[in-house]
Formats: structure tokens, C-alpha cells, sequence
């Protein structure tokens, strides 16, 4: 019985993906510098900014990934507003913080999507703000933004724009926004191993950035530069890791690319809302906001139900969920993305009926 | 024909190692904490400080563990005196000054070892010094510093020491050393997949180290909290990397542990040496201070010779060596460690005499 990861990343992989790690390569090989090469040309061509921005690659996770976008390209005096629905965007407050960048906040809860027009007030009330920052995906409660308003009322403002694409990059349409950087990981809706963040910065932009970053491994102008240089990395590559998303990058091409997959996972989140809905579920957002990427379950408050008993027996079905991240209410959290299907989709809707009625059961005999 | 990296990192593993990463895990499946748990365990206890430090794993590669390392334990108001040997060395010094620590250099060139007793003196003459930082094995030119020495006498000193053992961790003697912060990665010693570095800190100074980092990615005081906490990592940990350096930690064990592997990168460097010797190549380095990990070779100063040449040639005997780092001389450099043994390095002397040969020939031939 495969496992299915229900969870934001790392998720469930194709065997293709994995296979691709069944290799060595040396830092500079032909063969894997222009696996580097190429892995930057897909990523950036991938939504059509090829011509504006550049693909800069960083080892780590997707945190690594925001935070070196986020000091190398929001420069040192600006003043930076985050629109705030939920942990991420949290996080890059933090980040923002941790190194010395002033911070202007609008929050608006975990439930709801941030507001364009709130954002364009914010904008209009205080010019002294250069930069603004926002998260596509919210993956605390799985809101979905809507990023082309906000990024047509901060471009007409004329501030830079950073997005948290994260848990959108491959699966959710990002094609003709005006940004100056986005940031995204290997390991989400690219379906590939974790290990690997990366950013799509605007060209004039970055070409600014020198002095930017004060960590050294996580200057993303310094890493561009390498790149450009001699096609190499600076320091060394996790290959197995860019070989991995290499290969993801073909199978979302033959999946039929990003439409494609944004079908794939809409049917995976109407599949899982509808059965869970069946078995007595209500997901926490308005249907309105709910992006197809992870989605959002009130806890049963019910006695029987405690989430590490409740996570561990749906483990012995092979299928992996994901604890709720948002203190507005008790949840539990269900990915949709990943190499998984509808009929994987109903199976664990199918597993989570079984293991509620096994849970109520044993609850009730022992009460 | 396998292809052998005789290079510094990444290099040739094993099947066993690349056939781990074939798996998906859940950062919070049990199965997996429980491995991030005990290849911090293993980690810590492999030279015997799991009751003085703890092991604290980073995503990224081995410069990201070096300036996660360098900014969580040498205070913000330290003054850190680095003895400089080679392109390591020097980096720890731009690290510690983008963060703002005071720093202070002893430099003695790239071919010769560190002096413990000059490290001594500078220690006596200026007591405002707080740490010191060497590195073990200066990869640069592949030179062993007196790692045992310089330790001893920062000890008495009363100092803290920080070493950057990258590429000696897992093959060399460390043991029983008095050490604050020791640094390396999965890719060099362990034999392992590139993508993940560690440092083993001393656990009572790790207490006092809260506030000493300005990044939250490289935090290591807050992701050893993660650890302590739950046993999650805190931001999306790279799976196949975790399980592929649990795997190595096992066949390090199944050769015999440290000592049985150092044996053998002795033998490789040993057959490398003498094989080049026999082909008219000189070794940089005296043979007193060579470490058995990578060599440095001076390369031919006929007109035949020029390294891209030289390495695509013998690349396509499935042997792939390294530049010269250093300026003192033009070289080229051959690593001695990963998945390699003396019957490999034959196999590289041979490509490299007919690769010397055949250029050689082909030159003359067109002059
Ligand atoms: C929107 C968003 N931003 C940032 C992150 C952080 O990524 P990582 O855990 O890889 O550091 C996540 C992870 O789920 C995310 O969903
Ligand atoms: C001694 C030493 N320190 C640091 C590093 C940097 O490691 P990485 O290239 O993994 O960032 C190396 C790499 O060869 C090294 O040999």
C-alpha cells in the first residue's frame, strides 16, 4: 500500500523523481552545469518572465528561499508593508525584522483573504512605504490571495512587490504580474524532492542588490553572479536535489503544465471537501477563498477526537495529514497537491470515515 | 564504466547510499523524527561528545552550516581571531565581518600548516580575543593543520574554538578534543549526498547563545530548540538527504568506523601520490602536513597543458579531478575520499598518464 502525503511538503513524489536521484555528479561537470542551466531557464520561462527576471536557485527549504529573496532584494532603508493572513506572512515579518528592514503591517486574520483596496489605502496613506510583501497561498489555513489585484494596485503605486509563491509555483496561474521577486521551493506544487528554494527576481532590480544581503550563503545577488560567471554554483550544490526537480519539471510538461495541474488539484480538493463533507466534515473557509492546495478541517469536538491519536491510527492506512496551524479554531489540514490523484483523494476520505467510526467506537466502549 | 569524482565534495557514493533517497517521508511521521533523532545521536557520539554537545543539523551545504555555526555561538560582542591557511579560512573571516564581529587574522600562506605556538602568542599579546577559529583539513591545498595542538593551547588559553572540519569529519582523529563548535557536512568524510551540514556544539554554551544570531534560517539555537521541543525540524527538513546520511552513518560503521576509513583514504592518497610520482608529477605540499583527503598537484608547465583541456580529456576516461584553489602555483587537485579505494586511484593514474600522453602527443603533432 503506497503512502500518501496529505501534507504540504515534502509530499508524495513520482518513482521518476526519485530514480532521477540515483546519481553522482561533480560541481562542475558539463552535465550537471547545464542541468543547472536549464533547471534556471524552466523555472523563470515557466509563467513567461524570461526576458525580465532571472531564476536564482538557493539550497535549503522554502524559509531559506525567503529569506535570502528578502534580504538581497528589499534593500536596506526601505520600509517594507506585509499584508498578513496567516504564519507566513508572519514569518516574513520576522525575517524582515531580524535584519534591521522597517516594517509596516496589515493583518487580517487566518480565515480571510487579504484585501487589494486595503492594501492600495495602506499605500496611499503613507508614501514613505517602498516595498510591499505578500503570500499567494497562504498554506496556515490554505486562502487564496488575490495576487493579480494586489499586484495591479502596487504597481499603479509604484512600489516593488516580493510574493511568498510558494505553495502555487507549478500548480496556480502566476503569468503577467507585475513583481519584483518571487519566491517558490522544489518540493510543493513542482512535486519534487525537498532541498531547493528559489527566486524569480526582476533583472534592473537585482543589478542593484549588491550590497544588499548580510549573510554570505544567502546573498542571492552574489549567487546570480556566480551563475553568470561560469554556470557553477558558488557552494556546494545538493545535485541529487536539482537532478530531482529536473526531471519534476518534465513530468509537468507532460502532464500538460501548469493548467494542467491546476485541474488535477481542483478535482483532488473537490473530491476530498465533498467526502469529508459526507462523513459529517465542514472545512473551515469560504469556498470563495479556497485555493486547491491544502485545505482547512474543523476538529470534531466530540471526546473521542485528539489529533496525534487521530493522525497516528489514519497512519496505519497509509495516509499522512497535517496538523491545523491557525488558533482561530481546532483543525486538522489535508494537502491536495503532490503525485496523487482523485482516487487517491477518495481513498482518504474513505480511510478518515473508517478511522472515525474506529475512533468513536473504541471511545464509546470505554466510556 | 563507473565514473569516479575525485573531487572534494560531492564525490562518489555508494548504491546503498543513493538507494535510501528512494523513499517519501512526512516531516512529522514517526519513522522519520525518529531518523532526524538518531542521525543527531549518531552525529554527536561518533568522536564521543554526546554528553558535552549536541548535533545540530542545517539544510544547505557545507558554508551554510559554517555561518549558521559562526553567528549562533560567537557572540555578537566577540573578538574572533581566525588562523588563516587556505580559501576556508578566509571565508570564515568575511562571514564573521558581515555580521559584525570584531576579527582579527593570522595568515601563513596556503602551503604551509597553522603554528599552535603563534597562535599562543597572539592569544598572549592581545586578551581581548575571545575565539578562535581554524579549520581542520584546509582543502585549499589539502593541508592537515594540528588540529590536537592548536586545541590544547586555546584551551589554556581559556579561550572558545571553533573548527570548520568539513572535509576531515568522519575519516581523521577528533576525538577528545577541546573544541566549542565543530562544523561539518554529509557530502565530504560521510560519504553521503550534498544538502545538509551539522555542527556539534557545546551544550552549555549553546544555552547562553539565544539572542547571538541575526538570520532565522541559520539560527542554530532556535532550530536546536526545534529539535529539543518535538524532534521536527523547524522549516521543511530535505528527506532522501536525512535518509541517505542515516544510511552512510551505517556503512561508516560497517567499514570499521573512523580509523578503518582513514586507513583507506591513506592507502588512496598513498597509490595517487606515488602513481603521479612515477609520471613526472610533483605534489605541492611536504609530504608532513599532506592530509589524506585531497592533493594538490603542480601542473605541467609545457605548452601542452591547460586545465579545461586537460579535465574534459580525462573526463572521458569517467575520471573527474578538480582546480587549483590556490595562486601560489598552477595545479590541479585530486581527491582521495568518497566511495573510492586504491584500486580506483590506480585507475585515475592510469587515465592521467594517458591523458598526459595523448595531449602531450597531439600537441607536438600540431606544432
Ligand atoms: C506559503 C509558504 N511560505 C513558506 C513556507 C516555508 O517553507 P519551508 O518549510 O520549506 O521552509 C511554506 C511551507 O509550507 C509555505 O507554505
Ligand atoms: C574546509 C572546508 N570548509 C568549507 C567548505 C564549504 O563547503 P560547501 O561547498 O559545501 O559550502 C569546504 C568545501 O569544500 C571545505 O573543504
Amino acid at each position: 500500500m503506497r503512502t500518501l502525503l496529505l501534507t504540504p511538503g515534502p509530499l508524495t513524489t513520482t518513482d521518476e523523481v526519485r530514480a532521477a536521484m540515483n546519481r553522482d555528479w561533480g560541481s562542475r561537470d558539463e552535465e550537471f552545469v547545464t542541468m543547472s542551466e536549464r533547471v534556471r531557464a524552466r523555472l523563470a520561462s515557466l509563467y513567461g518572465y524570461e526576458r525580465s527576471h532571472v531564476a536564482v536557485p538557493v539550497q535549503g527549504s522554502g524559509t531559506f528561499g525567503v529569506e535570502a529573496a528578502l534580504q538581497t532584494t528589499v534593500p536596506r532603508d526601505a520600509h517594507l508593508l506585509v499584508a498578513i493572513n496567516g504564519a507566513y506572512g508572519r514569518r516574513i515579518v520576522t525575517i524582515a525584522e531580524r535584519y534591521g528592514r522597517r516594517v509596516s503591517k496589515i493583518d487580517v486574520g487566518d480565515e480571510a483573504a487579504l484585501d487589494p483596496a486595503a492594501i492600495a489605502h495602506a499605500l496611499a496613506n503613507d508614501p514613505s512605504i517602498t516595498d510591499v510583501a505578500v503570500v499567494y497561498v497562504e498554506t496556515t489555513c490554505g486562502v487564496l490571495n488575490p495576487l493579480a489585484e494586489i499586484a495591479s494596485v502596487v504597481h499603479r503605486a509604484g512600489k516593488r512587490l516580493f510574493v511568498d509563491a510558494m505553495s502555487g509555483f507549478g500548480s496556480l496561474p502566476l503569468a503577467g504580474l507585475q513583481f519584483t521577486t518571487l519566491v517558490a521551493s522544489s518540493n510543493k506544487g513542482l512535486e519534487s524532492a525537498p532541498g531547493l528554494a528559489f527566486a524569480l527576481i526582476d533583472r534592473a532590480h537585482l543589478e542593484r542588490c549588491e550590497r544588499n544581503a548580510t549573510s554570505l550563503a544567502l546573498d542571492l545577488f552574489a549567487q546570480w553572479r556566480g551563475f553568470e560567471r561560469d554556470g557553477q554554483w558558488r557552494f556546494t550544490p545538493p545535485v541529487q536535489i536539482v537532478a530531482a526537480l529536473d526531471k519534476a519539471l518534465d513530468l509537468l510538461e507532460r502532464e500538460g503544465g501548469q493548467a494542467a495541474r491546476q485541474k488535477r488539484y481542483e478535482t483532488n480538493c473537490a473530491t476530498l471537501i465533498a467526502g469529508l463533507q459526507q462523513l459529517g466534515y465542514a472545512s473551515l473557509l469560504d469556498p470563495a477563498i479556497q485555493a486547491p492546495i491544502i485545505v482547512t478541517v474543523r476538529a470534531p469536538t466530540e471526546a473521542w477526537y485528539e489529533f496525534n491519536l487521530f493522525y497516528d491510527t489514519l497512519g496505519i492506512e497509509g495516509v499522512r495529514i497535517y496538523p491545523g496551524k491557525t488558533t482561530a479554531a481546532a483543525s486538522f489540514r489535508v494537502g491536495c497537491i503532490g503525485a496523487v490523484d482523485a482516487r487517491d483523494m477518495q481513498r482518504a476520505v474513505d480511510a478518515i470515515g473508517r478511522t472515525t467510526n474506529r475512533l468513536r467506537q473504541s471511545h464509546a466502549a470505554t466510556a
